[in-house]
């Protein structure tokens, strides 16, 4: 959990190229998801991530766990016909002195239904770790994800 | 349509400086449109740009039409006492060779009644191609928007 | 009130190292208040900055009248088992001559009931004018906000 006192501390390699990087990569890695494109998805994520959800009482871990749990949902939305798009926003980034980079966001999930309403599903803080891949590329080491409707 | 291979190809030329500059042209761009500027917000897109929505057969194509359907949107708006917001975000910004930008993004559009209340109306993929004007300006040369609550 | 010829005028000094840092400000600040960190979100205005909304006649002045408007607000709505994000985006960011930075944005407020359902509590409007602190931050000095839900 990020306090207050992380994100006024430590922004020292802090910069607009980072925070445009960071919202580059946000864009392809939720446009990856909404398109159900789950291995291209998941390859956005270390091969040990940690992904962490209120309504599981273990975080999901790696690759091929992220790729079956995303595969799921997908498949429960077509069959109920529904539609998710996943905007974040409001990234709070965060380089920390070991070369990752903590971001904190918000994330709404919009529902729409297939011939019907579109609204809004759920409210959510997304409590990343960034790392650096072979190639440079950003990569989700850890993410944490809590919901405002739960307690 | 963008597909995932185009997503994942073709980045040489991204930067954070073209990503800051597309943000901002978004943002005024679709303050002009809810501000009912239809002048001004149709010099954003080229003479002949195309504007393809699911709701019409034929895309809209050059300024004149473009002035023609928001401001029909605006006065239908108006005259049921509704505003709309449009507001874009995830944007993935994609270069390519031949100087133009690719760019996908998500578009929300929030409706509020005039003493009532706000909500989602519609959940959009805003598909555009960017190009430079004389000034070296963006301008918005084709655009592609599907809604989530289609077919 | 921005008008459009602002808007379309004076961009000389735009960057978008300027966008971006905007956009980490405005990610900070807005956390800070929905984690009701009264004190330090106050800290983000200058000590006699104005926060201006259409439900006051008269604009909040001062630190201290943002901590105790924020600090009742947080109240009530834990008092009422209701969460509100402040989702901010479109920035128009537009520097001024005279070294302030105006920026008009769009901002939603989503609540969630704890337990029950998220859903768009207000689509406003935010027009600010952003200073330089004695440290080289970013301040907020007037702000003003209008609903779309009012006339």
């Amino acid at each position: 959990m990020t306090t207050v006192s992380d994100l006024a501390s430590g922004t020292a390699a802090w910069s607009a190229a980072l925070h445009a990087e960071v919202q580059q990569f946000y864009a392809y890695q939720m446009q990856l998801l909404d398109l159900a494109e789950a291995q291209r998805w998941a390859a956005t994520f270390t091969e040990d991530a940690t992904f962490a959800v209120p309504t599981l009482a273990e975080p999901v871990r790696g690759r091929a766990g992220l790729v079956a749990a995303t595969t799921r949902s997908h498949a429960e939305l077509a069959a109920a016909g529904q539609r998710h798009r996943h905007f974040m926003g409001m990234l709070d980034v965060r380089p920390r002195p070991d070369g990752a980079v903590a971001v904190r966001s918000y994330a709404v999930v919009y529902a729409s239904e297939v011939g019907g309403r579109s609204r809004v599903h759920r409210v959510c803080v997304c409590e990343d770790v960034l790392v650096r891949g072979g190639g440079g590329e950003l990569l989700v080491s850890a993410r944490t994800v809590t919901r405002d409707d739960l307690a």
